[in-house]
């Protein structure tokens, strides 16, 4: 069993009117020290294999099919065994 | 400036619908060997601050107050120069 942790975030130059709504509401609670908030996901993915590589292979699949939209998001992952 | 690299992520005893959907939809794709999928939030929040105690304890404190639902999440962060 191994845990694919994965980070689905916009990319850079994308527009991301979630994080400054967070940026807004944190000016307005008096945290004026926060300069920029960025939102995305994080995903902890179990799967039944042993096979670091394969893993590896299929966990990139199912990123670039379902759990990411690469058109303005990016993903990274790392895989722990769990 | 610091950056705040934060997770939030529902208590493991709350149920994780989103993640549910998502593991059916793995398996509708043909990816069996997905066993849990569980979604959280990923946010990076860049800080005017220098001190890292006082940084700490702020983030600490937006997550309580806004970032979290600490009934139901948990939260994280690592703070990082940037």
């Amino acid at each position: 069993m191994m845990t694919a942790r994965i980070h689905v975030t916009l990319k850079a130059s994308v527009l991301d009117p979630q994080g400054s709504a967070v940026t807004k509401s944190l000016h307005a609670l008096g945290y004026d020290e926060v300069a920029d908030v960025r939102i995305g996901k994080y995903l902890e993915v179990k799967v039944n294999t042993t096979d670091r590589a394969v893993a590896e292979e299929r966990i990139t699949e199912m990123c670039e099919k379902l759990l990411a939209n690469t058109v303005i998001e990016k993903y990274e992952f790392q895989l722990v065994e769990a």
